[in-house]
């Protein structure tokens, strides 16, 4: 394929998308194939001969669609939002098109430097302490990382060289497979699996701490982890805090935890995958207050503020904490410019050594939408989230199960776990619309997350319509068969 | 922005993206730009208010453009080639679209198992051993991971949770600290510096084998190493073989390497990011002979094979040693159809959670060239490194440094190392063309790689004019200082 024929094939490419996104509600929110339904549909081995164009583009519905969640549909309500936005698009089709591979300042400036303002910018946006910025001559600064798994994972580890360094200096006659062996990390029971993988990664051990009634962590809890293992002889190292967890976006208590881990030498990072996005609105600014005690920060610009993934957005404040963490520098990575205290080698920020130009996604969106159009969205969301919340509070057969305080609902039919699995059983099969489980402690529970972007009331009223239709037929024959029994 | 807009935007950004690529050569592929230039050029903070496509769109030329490096530029001969195609391109727009997020099979079942079938297709290309394969109901098969950095590091990961169930299951009286104190993995010494950096995460030792005279690890090698330290008492359990080192591209000796890791318990991962899409060609396959002793194996398409940026390409033969490094299950992520040995859950194969539907590139690449197109690529590349090797050879100030076998010619001056630094310096204060050094044991080297898809022998005849006629200035002030001394 030439520029020539790329030139007509990427407007109808483009048409496509533009199709596919406005016309979405029409499809089936998940789709009807059985798991291998791929197989069979295409060739067993990858064609000799160059097929064209059209040959390829008719087998996205034939092939493609049948298997498609709809992410971007207004009746998708699982896990939380992928963000997806017309300027994020844009900047997709140009990160693609210049095709750089930004490992180093030198491997393309442009990719770097806009990296490193554009994190200043979004800091700026949720109010983050200066210490996090890179602005001229900051020691902290923001990196985009994949996913927040891999953010969680990165200071893990550089809390981890920290730490191993800091006691090998007190206690010359340790060995690091010793002082490893002592180290110990800790997140709140409602922590994403991510954490928990984040230390099966680094070979360190790991703790819940228990979270109260509200499913948040607070000091005292930790307090009593930290004495206990303190006085067993172990290293705690590491809390991981969550602000908004994946089941029901609680928030643990940051200026509770914040001081203890300063106090006790531990390095604490904060996860607000989801939530994060939420503190550009001055209204919900005051749930990222302690952010001051933290050693790093992440949010997912990709969840919910219109940032196609992949783009999680990570701060540290001492970038030297990181880079010492990883750095190592073979002849043909280093470059003439690299001793500049103004050159940011991002390859030592992350996993991957490979990045594309992420950036600008962030630039494209943050300038097409203007601070005020996403605090818009992100308001939109969570107004479409408490009016879903009063839907269910009208029904005296449900119960909501936590605080609605962003854009999720976790709610259920007052009964069993097993009704409860039975309606959500019914509601995806119906495949109307789309939702996932969690457990709250003991109880099975449907979380409704306001997701799509062009999500409205309309859809929440029909979203909850039908949920509360699917109950009553539910109920008949639970209660009828429960009556038999 | 609405859809209609972005139609119209979208079109105006692939013929922006059409013109980039058809007139990169007039680009200087280097940038002029100093540290810190695009600060002053932008904003403090993100505006409140929407700013118009247009207004961004002026800033691509003013802002980005004059920094970035032009990687797809003919005149590009710096690291390995960073691919880039416009089916790749068409490819992307799509997985921008649809948005899934696919970590798990019911996530966007579409995307998991077109992913499998891709890599099926691309692992047959390359005429990997049938256990490698997913298939129906093969116990191996392929994952695209962001970089070939991850897919090492995965590997590492899984064999040190084998390896340490292993020798707990045998020695219950260890820990599993002591255990990893003395777990050891092994690489060349020419290997990327990616090998150290997954055992400085997963915390265990690593070795340098030392290569022999053509850069290439050869059996006895390693085994001298392991008889050294079993005898001391550590466990070696894994290596890394390179196939196409980064500095010269060399070959580790895979069919004397294979068998001692097979005996000696030893995971063996290949790591031929480079080079292995050229494995796509019979003449080049004999280079992969020995892959049916590994565990582990990956290349890069997103080097070499016209697929874009991130997509690397891992198999394993027993997929149950990555998912059984990694398994956490939290509720929201099961789904119904969990158990079935049809289903992949992809999230369990790699270190970030959320993953794009990349396989879309592959699907669109293998049909829209087909093999013999993406042969004809390679073969064109390989033709080319050959005739620059030709060009140096003929001018007796120059020596090639290590064997030519596929895209890139190592070379110098024959002289000292600084007069090559010199040298190489020369060239990239020209910026007529670009190219990064590695050190071949003492020696400090020109990499010479035949990097753009639309680089034609015009192209490498100007390099070379170029770099003699640098070369021949050079060497006058050079003597003549010599001779002022």
């Amino acid at each position: 394929m030439d520029a020539a024929e790329f030139r007509k094939r990427g407007k109808e490419m483009v048409d496509y998308v533009a199709d596919y996104l406005e016309k979405i509600e029409k499809r089936q929110v998940f789709p009807d194939v059985e798991p291998g339904y791929l197989r069979p549909l295409v060739a067993d081995c990858a064609p000799q001969d160059p097929e064209s164009f059209e040959d390829v583009f008719k087998d996205i519905e034939k092939i493609i669609m049948p298997g498609v969640t709809h992410w971007h549909s207004p009746y998708f309500f699982a896990y939380f939002p992928s963000a997806s936005s017309f300027p994020a698009l844009l900047a997709d089709m140009l990160c693609g098109g210049i095709g750089c591979v930004g490992f180093s300042w030198a491997a393309s400036p442009a990719c770097t430097e806009l990296e490193t303002v554009m994190l200043d910018w979004l800091g700026k946006m949720v109010n983050l302490p200066k210490e996090f910025l890179a602005e001229k001559d900051g020691q902290g600064g923001g990196v985009i990382q994949g996913s927040a798994s891999e953010a969680t994972l990165i200071a893990l580890l550089a809390a981890r060289t920290k730490i191993i360094r800091q006691v090998q200096s007190e206690k010359p006659e340790l060995t690091e497979a010793e002082i490893m062996g002592r180290l110990v990390a800790y997140a709140s029971d409602q922590a994403h699996s991510s954490v928990e993988r984040a230390a099966l990664i680094g070979a360190v051990k790991i703790k819940s701490v228990p979270s109260d009634d509200t499913f948040s962590v607070c000091g005292s809890a930790l307090k009593k982890v930290l004495d206990e293992d303190k006085a067993a002889g172990l290293i705690p190292f590491f809390f991981c805090a969550t602000l908004g967890t994946t089941s029901c976006c609680s928030f643990d208590k940051l200026l509770e935890l914040g001081p203890i881990c300063n106090k006790e030498n531990i390095w604490m990072h904060i996860d607000a995958a989801y939530a994060g996005s939420a503190f550009i609105c001055p209204e919900f600014r005051h749930l990222l207050n302690g952010v001051e005690f933290a050693d790093s920060f992440n949010f997912n610009p990709h969840k919910w503020l219109l940032v196609n993934f992949d783009c999680s957005a990570m701060w540290v404040k001492k970038r030297s904490d990181l880079i010492g963490a990883f750095k190592l520098e073979p002849l043909y990575l280093q470059h003439h410019h690299q001793e500049s205290g103004l050159v940011t080698d991002y390859r030592h920020w992350q996993i991957p050594l490979g990045r594309r130009f992420r950036s600008l996604k962030l630039w494209f969106v943050l300038r097409m939408y203007g601070v005020k159009g996403l605090q818009e969205h992100i308001r939109k969301h969570i107004r479409l989230s408490h009016q879903f919340e009063h839907l269910v509070l009208q029904d005296e057969r449900f119960e909501i199960c936590a605080e609605v305080v962003l854009g999720l609902v976790c709610f259920r039919l007052k009964g069993s776990n097993e009704l409860n699995e039975a309606l959500l059983k019914s509601i995806n099969d119906a495949k109307k619309i789309h939702l996932v489980p969690c457990h709250l402690r003991e109880k099975f529970v449907l979380r409704f997350a306001v997701c799509s972007r062009t999500v409205e009331s309309t859809h929440i009223k029909f979203a909850w319509q039908h949920i509360s239709q699917l109950a009553t037929d539910l109920l008949k024959t639970w209660e009828h068969n429960h009556h038999q029994q």
